[in-house]
């Protein structure tokens, strides 16, 4: 069913965004994109609102700052850099249609534009500025594989994963602004390392985490990009707290169906039981009371 | 609407079982539980199969080991010891049920037996010995809170813990006998780890796993019993990965609802989107929808 495909390198772009400074920002993923591109990677994962910055004073400096995908500014700017080189790009991006602002993820190519992921799970101070993706959770199909978007605080939901892997997914890129979470010890992995490697793991599938550095307005990004095989074991990275750095591992799409199988009896996607998860979800507003009598 | 609980302490008994050594296992599960009750434990967690070991040469032999819950010698044992010590006891055991065979885990308490949970997803050579669970997901009402059941594999699917978070679980108790992974680099935390401390933090739960230790009939087993917080950070272990322990920790229930909340705007259970999650996932059958009436 699955064609033997070409392994290619993958680049996770680690970098420092300035907030509102969009001209530079994309100079500076130019640049770094080169750079990856010199090295052999044909996949290139740049960090969540990687045009604009993070820590928006207000919804007007993000509105004045967010663009059309794919007919803005940012959005030419790095499918002209797809075409040129030959080569994929998934760069988080601020994303305007009409009134609407979307916490957004866009895939381009050797032949252009392909397709944009819209965040599902917004953190924190996201939820007055952005609209709630609605889009879905496109999968989409490219020469190289299927491939899968997500957005930062969408990797703390389990489901999404799933959902992308059932839906044949092989690998998901996700472009992060990750913040410490509390409590994390000092020595500890990081707790966004943890939750990816056991994604990639669970799900048996490629996971790119490409995140920012330094510290926007007083809220600090805690780097530690990470490349992920389908067994959840890194092929790069995690790279460093506070520095620069372009990630770069090779990605073997044609491992995903020999990981997900275990053993001779299982395979992590079919061994599921959905006849028992669905059984019985409630919203959480209900879940805490009577939890084992309702049917 | 959730009343104040009191903390207790919760203990995770890391051993070694011998095949077919039933007596010997019982004796040597009672002697430890009264070591963790003497420390303070108010809840004792025993591993997978811990009456019988875990290697058998066929399903007669299995067959012959395992005896009914409650009503059999290995269940009554536990509840008998749960009723002089005023504790709870989770622990795996071989269930048989007419010619049926499982991989179960019991949970009895001060009052006697509470319930039973059918392991859903089978392990390599699990599979032509044992049933698959039928029981679907129970969480049960205890004194000192929610508590549900899980065993070994059964953690590698995240949809098993969201089913029993949003059926109101603020602990999950798993007996286990974890194995190797494929390709675990020799310094990294045990994939078994990762992923229950992922499942810990994306849920908000209390997650308790007593592991085994040794090597049986050629198949060794990893240790690491670990007690987790709802934040996903280790309470208590990971144990060694070959040497007996009693882990114990503190358990206060009322942090997972503040746990959950990671900020003014987020909840990890409210966050959900499933919405989107449901597409294209078929929604399961309610076949399994009363998943353990028995009491």
């Amino acid at each position: 069913m699955i064609k033997h495909r070409e392994p290619f390198k993958l680049a996770c772009i680690q970098y420092r965004p300035v907030i509102g400074a969009v001209g530079d920002n994309l100079a500076a993923m130019e640049k770094r994109v080169r750079e990856a591109h010199r090295a052999g990677a044909r996949v290139m994962v740049l960090p969540e609102l990687a045009d604009t910055g993070y820590v928006f004073r207000d919804r007007a400096e993000l509105a004045d700052l967010a663009s059309p995908i794919p007919e803005g500014r940012s959005a030419q700017a790095l499918v002209a850099l797809a075409r040129e080189l030959d080569i994929y790009v998934v760069s988080g991006l601020a994303e305007r249609e009409g009134q609407r602002l979307y916490n957004s993820a866009m895939l381009c190519g050797p032949d252009g534009y392909i397709g944009t992921y819209r965040k599902l799970h917004l953190w924190d101070r996201e939820n007055p500025l952005f609209t709630p993706g609605d889009l879905g959770l496109p999968v989409f199909e490219t020469d190289l594989g299927r491939i899968g978007l997500a957005v930062c605080y969408d990797g703390w939901f389990p489901e999404l994963f799933r959902t992308m892997a059932l839906k044949g997914a092989e690998l998901i890129c996700i472009p992060t602004n990750w913040v410490p979470m509390p409590a994390q010890p000092p020595e500890a992995e990081a707790m966004a390392n943890t939750l990816h490697r056991a994604a990639a793991h669970s799900n048996g599938i490629f996971i790119a985490c490409a995140d920012r550095i330094g510290v926007e307005r007083g809220q600090p990004f805690i780097g530690r990009s990470i490349i992920l095989g389908p067994d959840g074991w890194a092929l790069a990275g995690p790279a460093p707290e506070n520095e620069e750095e372009i990630l770069i591992a090779g990605i073997d799409l044609d491992k995903v169906a020999s990981t997900r199988a275990l053993n001779a009896f299982n395979d992590v996607l079919g061994d599921r039981r959905p006849d028992v998860y669905g059984d019985p979800i409630v919203e959480p507003s209900t879940a805490n009371s009577q939890p084992n009598e309702r049917t």
